[in-house]
């Protein structure tokens, strides 16, 4: 199994990053991991939603017709972590090969990535920076995976 | 205001620790901010219940009377950043001078915490490691300030 993880714009805190390396590390035990890392779209004439739509675009372009596609947004469902990892299990059985996660960014996606999206999770009704999103969601698929294979992780 | 912060161990991922130091910075130009430190009762011959109950006695003795006291337990209220913002704005406007905040360690609180508590919250349905809700609820609590006070924080 693989997981991609499509992050818009690099991860500047040097702290996060740092978490963010430790979870991927982890997870690599277990499946395939690939972080693809695509640039925010700025620009002091185009209106927002234009921006936003040529992220869209970009996103939806890295994520392989046979992919899964989960996007990360706040108005997406909630899980706890228990059924976080019952989905991975879901997902291994039913074959799929490479999950897709999508990570917006300042100002969240465009409705195309929402509506193309096969799921749509939120980590929380909190909003968190886009960056600390990417290490929660990380640590949370390595929690779920080893709930799932019954491995301890007592934190 | 003053925010006291009650940990049950010491916080051994470095970065997670470089990114609570920032958001304790941040929050220090509004808040006065403390960070209590109690260790963590480990014992092979002692149940889990018993240990958990000094550590409530522990925690609720560094809590003096006449703060308000928050516990974060999976089971609490969750809340958007909006309404956390709000319950700021609540607690300044009652003169609340001193709120401790209580995280517990990898096996939550003694019930006496929860009783004594004068509110439950909850960041989120999944469960995260207890150094990472540290750096979550210290994030959420800026985010909450700069909200509450139409400041500019666009993460």
């Amino acid at each position: 199994m693989k997981f991609v993880f499509l992050f818009l714009g690099k991860t500047r805190e040097k702290y996060l990053n740092d978490g963010i390396r430790d979870y991927v590390k982890r997870l690599e035990r277990f499946v395939q991991v690939d972080i693809v890392v695509i640039r925010e779209s700025v620009s002091k004439k185009l209106p927002e939603n234009v921006l936003k739509q040529r992220e869209a675009e970009q996103l939806l372009n890295h994520c392989s017709p046979s992919s899964l596609v989960v996007a990360l947004d706040p108005h997406g469902t909630e899980h706890d972590s228990i059924e976080l990892a019952a989905l991975i299990g879901d997902w291994e059985d039913r074959g799929i090969r490479t999950i897709s996660f999508l990570i917006g960014g300042h100002c969240g996606f465009h409705e195309n990535v929402l509506n193309k999206a096969d799921s749509v999770f939120s980590l929380s009704r909190l909003t968190f920076t886009h960056e600390m999103t990417r290490l929660i969601l990380l640590e949370q698929l390595y929690r779920g995976w080893m709930i799932k294979s019954g491995r301890n992780y007592h934190y």
